[in-house]
């Protein structure tokens, strides 16, 4: 079955679906995005994506397409059109079609959507064959990566750099002060030496994951101690456990950080109880 | 007349032609561009501007998508499909078509490759006409701006900021020394108080420009002093004279920096010798 794509307003094959060449997300990056997990045929977190999104419009003054109620239904058009009940739905949204000029378009023009899906294997229920390698990378993005832009190249080749050295994220780090950010498109956590559970706060270097943000809400509910503060190479490279969360990666330990084992080398037990808690909300949420 | 595009093998109306939306440069900005300068029907600067595009391709290895020779017949034949004699042909190479994931294609997929043109106003020999206003405006683009490529995100956001405040470009300046780099499309260039022709040094925060190029080597010829060094913002708003030099905007005087006159906000002499000097090179080379 061919997969469908909304692409401006239309429904059209995805492999054949197109943009306009002067779409400002084309040829300036000019746009924001965002990926839901769809589960059981529910939009999981919709609110806090789609949140995200206005603000990231908001953030570099494109303006909202539709509605939040108008786009939901959207998304849920496109997932039944690929007949998807679990999988990845991509949003995408720029500045519109207009002469190549790098400021906005004096006259103001449409903002462009595009909502494609990716169908995923069914949700991991183990957490030992859920597990990755990661590699340290320096961080050279922007300067307001807190705004969820298609501007990513710099994350992309992070990630290649990490497929290429068979992991499957890079940990970015500012290379001034060696203090961990993120990951290239994940959010990161550690479990010290000591056993503290550490997140980086947010800021305008790293990305408000929503993950993360359910997350930090579950463990406040489940009591879970924690802390977000900075962490250090060294501290990461000391770390009992080291994990990601993201939409796509939902809680994933890695087990090896540039080669060496993390800890003892195997799945630990925060990484363990927060895979639990966030299989919890996601089937919850269904 | 409608113009006529060039897009990844074919010739194509400009205003209906497209690409897929999973080009990569559509969903991560994943590409790199080149504008050139056509003169009386000649590609001026062809050799600077092509060896740059295929250094931006190596960088961050998109596979250059054909010989020299090949893409030079390409620009012409773009050109003379538009009649244009005197305008702007923009180029730009994308990593190409793939199911949207970071890492590049581990199949290697062929570049996107498109050609546009804009037609521009004939070549200005009035210099006191060719003036504008700056801005001065934070950097807040990534670490490697040295590659020419299409994450331009935050180079719009900064002329935008430079338009609503009636200038034309905007002036970026690492926040963290106050030392400037360069205009957010422009190389930038001043003359201090004491008479000294500055313009910043080559390093990964700037663009190697071409036409920065083409005057440090016509004012070598012609015996004209100048220091690439480092130079801050309280220099630059001290200046007798500050000027962009660009593809599109040559040498172009700024009489005003954030609201205020510089220097004593008319045309000065070294802008005047090197707009003289470059459009002889133009001219020269047509």
């Amino acid at each position: 079955m061919s997969r469908i794509a909304y692409v401006n307003g239309r429904y059209a094959d995805q492999r054949l679906a197109e943009v306009n060449i002067e779409d400002r997300g084309y040829q300036f990056g000019d746009g924001v995005y965002e990926v839901v997990h769809l589960y059981g045929g529910h939009l999981i977190d919709e609110g806090r994506h789609l949140g995200r999104l206005e603000r990231s419009c908001d953030a570099i003054r494109i303006a909202r397409p539709m509605p939040r109620a108008a786009l939901r239904l959207v998304l849920l058009e496109v997932a039944r059109r690929n007949r998807l009940r679990e999988g990845q739905i991509y949003i995408q949204v720029t500045r519109g079609v207009a002469r190549r000029d790098h400021a906005f378009p004096s006259k103001p023009v449409p903002p462009g959507v595009v909502v494609t899906t990716k169908r995923i294997p069914p949700y991991p229920t183990d957490i030992e064959a859920w597990t990755g390698s990661a590699i340290t990378y320096p961080d050279e993005r922007w300067a307001r990566v807190d705004i969820k832009t298609i501007n990513l190249l710099p994350n992309c080749l992070a990630r290649q750099a990490a497929r290429e050295a068979g992991a499957i994220e890079a940990v970015l780090y500012d290379p001034a002060t060696g203090l961990v950010r993120e990951g290239a498109a994940t959010s990161f956590w550690i479990v010290t030496a000591d056993g503290t559970l550490v997140t980086r706060p947010l800021d305008q270097h790293i990305l408000p994951g929503c993950t993360r943000d359910v997350l930090l809400a579950e463990m406040r509910a489940a009591g879970i101690a924690f802390e977000e503060r900075d962490y250090s190479l060294d501290e990461l490279r000391g770390a009992r456990e080291a994990f990601l969360s993201s939409v796509t990666s939902f809680v994933k330990p890695m087990v090896k950080l540039d080669g060496r084992p993390v800890g003892d080398g195997r799945v630990g037990p925060v990484a363990r109880r927060l895979f639990d808690l966030f299989a919890r909300h996601v089937k919850g949420n269904a």
